[in-house]
């Protein structure tokens, strides 16, 4: 029996509630959350990134997606909580559940930190048809979960200008102009990796991102920032100050809001908590629109640049020390999937300034491989033998920026089907290299590039070609993706500075996964009639498979730029190299 | 002095009129429009096919966009009128004019036929925030153009189902189909394409468009046309009657929608005027979407899929004969733009069940032709001379089908880099023809395939790729289009049966203008793991310009398709041709 559950469930009856709704995220709709609010995981035991749980007082269901399905159907066994499918992500089942099975007026409640703007008024309209009655200042988990760890509370560092390439005075009076030109009082930032890069500061409350729990509000006058004081030393806060930063207390946020009466106020509504903005009071007028500090994040200024470059030659020698590691070692040392994504970790962290894997490796053999978010354990941990496809997606967080990759190997002699493949894929990633289009141009336009040889063979992959990368920051943010999806983010226009990852593969359930991944910077190519046009810079630095290359099927401008490219990773990585290693990478790097 | 403009304003004073909208449309949004519904022309003398005349007491403008603007300067000389720039679609610069001019509660009126449900509310949005009153039951215009001529009344013909491939009920009954799946309990239709689909009925109230003036109702019992009965034979008003269409007049529309007090009826909100909106009781509930009627026309059936090819056979017969004219032609007998396509349409002519042209042909030489839009006048046409470029965008109506094509010819020995432009036009022709991709696409993500190779040179064209076509009806329709907007069309996924064009060009201000354009058919390629594939039939069969293809840059399977295209055409069409014709296309289909 589940006693968390019973004990929930007898806090509902105390405060007629008729349904609990406990979603996976944080005060600031993180990704990646602090254990503090994982009371999805505390509840059910399912310790999957993505489900919500719907509690009333004869169900409770857990609403996960594909990739969980199964996963979430094993560890949820015996907890009085069903598995149920998620396949929508725009009215949610779970909520059509709810709209279903609750009587009118019901009381839904939930912990209102958790619910975006735009998510509660999806909620709202739905619910409305069947008048339930919306509660979202009650948190229940916090009187039943009686050992909950505290919000964490690292200490904080600041990002040294000659990384950041910009001071904190710059990033603020730029976001200060964009105020002005929509015309805001205030603006409030709630997204972690937004605050940390505003005011260059850098945390480790989260696992993988480098951010700290706090908030701010920009005004003309100053910037105000929410955080546990006890992070910051006595020489930060001074600078800081010195900076025009002033210092409130993370949960003084509510309170500070409510202050602002006749004034407004500028919120991204699909980052901002419901509860944030019932804290304002009714005469501060609320203007909605995307993140100001989103837009300018995703820029990467010229100092970022350079740095991402020189960071690109020391995750490249890790890379490529692992892939001669593995060629060097399989069929003679023991090399499993979770031992092979601890020596490229290892690999990884004897590099200058490095800080941590930027999310944890997929390392995925045969099988597993064709799993697309497979996160490797101990109990699916697979031995890697001389034969087969082995594909590793990792990534490491450097002061000096973050880097993200996949790379498929062949580890014996592939099948014909296999290199088909690998070379439709690399056709793909070539094809959206290559591009050169208008700035402006939205992600959702570009994906076809990366898509097209795969659809010529009646073929697909079912998640986007990219997305945007931080710098020593998070390694997925926004706003640009690049995918077929309607969604915000395929809309953005792609703009210089922009960096992204350009990722298609191709997935065979129970055989073989194929990716190839490396990380572009949108970069100005001429100004004609037509405007100004772009191309991609790829700069990930670290050699493709050759073995799995038909070139038969490359056209000659492809093969061209395959061969540049591996000319190119041979002579920044060399260098860096021992002269086995430089020979090693050498064979390689031959032309094709 | 412009005495129509004072007679205008006179009326505006006597119904208390501060500014009065004129629009180039007709009470069913259509792009072609009869003379009847030609006040803008009439007020202002401008013969452009977009413009908007906004009338107060001290102004009078007409916005027209960038197409236009030196025509409708020299059209609209002392005329009273002033040519203003239309820039934007959405939030038009008239409506914003408006809204900056005049005072707060003044009166804009307009013929509420003539505007969209979905172009008033936006109007409204815009005008509330002054506070402007909005009237939109009044037609000052036919009281002051006396010698105004009526709404035509051609006679209506059958379309024979023999070319139309279903019954006028398997339609009914395919729309009652939709209805049910929306609970609709009733559904008009305004658009003319869509009545004269529905109804396999034809007729020649506008120019180049098959269409008679009428509306239809359908509900679950009968199927209401309204249109003017003397167009009708008795012989065709019995076989209507006989299938469970019910006559009334054109001009009852308003009061039968009157009448439906207590039901709900469907309408397309971007198609249904706001004045037949206004026509609904209170208590007759409205559902909007796109229209059923346009979807499912847009839906080749396979009669008129295999009549179509036979279609492209005489059309492609007729064209063959009008390039080998030009070319026997040229620089010894006198030809112009006109007279070719003079020529052109008599060619048409000949053939069997031939109709009319399909829109005005495009015949631009030099830079004539690099006006997109351009349509020949007895002023503007020149004479063709044997070197330069030549644009010809013409096309036919045939009981059996519509045809849209257009051929770009060098009439000399064409400079590198006109070559280099016709290539890299194919190139982005051939990557639409040759893709294969998942039903459902949007339109928008195919669109790169035959853009990109120009973006690569920093080129671009400023229009879509592809529209929709009908058969034997208006050679523009919905809902599909092939483009990069965000615009409703460009959102429709592509399915299997919808008639496009393939159009991608290039155009040299002041000296060429090139474009190629196939029609092609989505047909079904292989369903596999991830879902049915789709792929471009291509039917329009005519021979490409051979003198102006740099084969060095083509890819190999871009060639291919080039030598497979034109050996189709060859063999389909040498059978139709005399001999000598049929050695001339064996010359121009020659391998590359």
């Amino acid at each position: 029996m589940n006693t968390r559950l019973a004990a929930l469930r007898e806090a509902m009856t105390a405060h007629q509630i008729d349904a609990y709704i406990i979603p996976n995220t944080d005060a600031h709709q993180s990704e990646y959350i602090a254990e503090h609010y994982q009371s999805m995981t505390w509840l059910s035991g399912f310790t999957g990134s993505n489900g919500t749980i719907v509690v009333t007082q004869d169900f409770a269901g857990l609403w996960t997606d594909g990739r969980y399905y199964l996963q979430a159907t094993q560890q949820l066994e015996g907890s009085g909580i069903k598995m149920m499918k998620l396949e929508v992500q725009i009215n949610p089942e779970y909520l059509l559940w709810i709209a279903d099975n609750l009587s009118e007026n019901a009381t839904v409640a939930m912990d209102g930190r958790l619910f975006s703007v735009t998510k509660y008024n999806n909620m709202q309209r739905l619910f409305s048809k069947k008048a339930l009655q919306i509660k979202t200042d009650i948190d229940l988990i916090e009187a039943i979960w009686t050992d909950r760890p505290a919000v964490p509370a690292t200490d904080v560092f600041e990002h040294e200008v000659k990384y950041a390439g910009k001071t904190r005075q710059e990033k603020i009076a730029a976001i200060r102009e964009k105020m002005t030109e929509k015309e805001a009082q205030n603006y409030l930032i709630t997204a972690l990796d937004e605050v940390c890069w505003l005011l260059n500061i850098r945390g480790r409350d989260v696992d993988f991102n480098p951010v700290t729990y706090s908030f701010v509000v920009v005004n003309m006058q100053a910037t105000h920032l929410f955080i546990d004081k006890n992070k910051l030393s006595a020489e930060l806060r001074t600078t800081l100050k010195a900076d025009g930063v002033q210092l409130h207390d993370y949960n003084a946020i509510a309170n500070e809001l409510g202050k602002l009466a006749g004034t407004n106020i500028f919120i991204s509504a699909s980052q901002t908590s419901i509860y944030l903005k019932n804290a304002l009071p009714e005469t501060c007028t609320i203007k909605t629109g995307a993140s100001i500090a989103e837009y300018l994040k995703a820029i990467k200024n010229e100092t970022e640049q350079e740095w991402l470059r020189q960071v690109m030659v020391k995750d490249g020698v890790a890379m490529v020390r692992f892939l001669k590691w593995i060629e060097d070692n399989i069929g003679k040392t023991k090399i499993t999937e979770l031992s092979a994504s601890d020596k490229l970790h290892e690999l990884r962290a004897a590099g200058d300034l490095f800080f941590g894997d930027s999310f944890p490796a997929i390392s995925g053999y045969k099988g597993n491989g064709a799993i697309i978010h497979y996160r490797v354990t101990p109990e699916s941990d697979t031995e890697l033998h001389p034969n087969g496809i082995y594909l590793i997606d990792s990534g490491g967080q450097y002061l000096d920026g973050t880097t993200d990759i996949t790379r498929t190997l062949t580890l014996g002699e592939p099948t014909e089907e296999q290199r088909k493949i690998y070379t439709l894929v690399l056709k793909g990633h070539i094809g959206l290299a290559m591009l050169k289009f208008p700035e402006g141009t939205r992600g959702m336009l570009l994906d076809v590039m990366a898509r097209q040889p795969l659809w010529q063979h009646g073929l697909n992959y079912r998640h986007g070609t990219g997305h945007g990368v931080g710098y020593f920051m998070n390694v997925h943010e926004g706003p640009q993706r690049i995918g077929p999806g309607m969604g915000g983010g395929y809309k953005v226009g792609m703009a210089a500075g922009m960096y992204s990852s350009n990722e298609p593969g191709f997935y065979k359930e129970g055989e073989f996964g194929m990716r190839i991944e490396n990380l572009i910077i949108a970069q100005k190519a001429e100004k004609t009639d037509y405007g100004q046009f772009l191309y991609f810079e790829t700069i990930t630095l670290c050699p493709l498979e050759n073995k799995l290359v038909d070139v038969s099927l490359l056209t000659s401008a492809e093969r061209d730029w395959y061969n540049a490219y591996h000319q190119e990773v041979f002579e920044k990585l060399a260098p860096k190299l021992a002269a086995n290693e430089a020979e090693w990478l050498k064979g390689k790097c031959a032309a094709i």
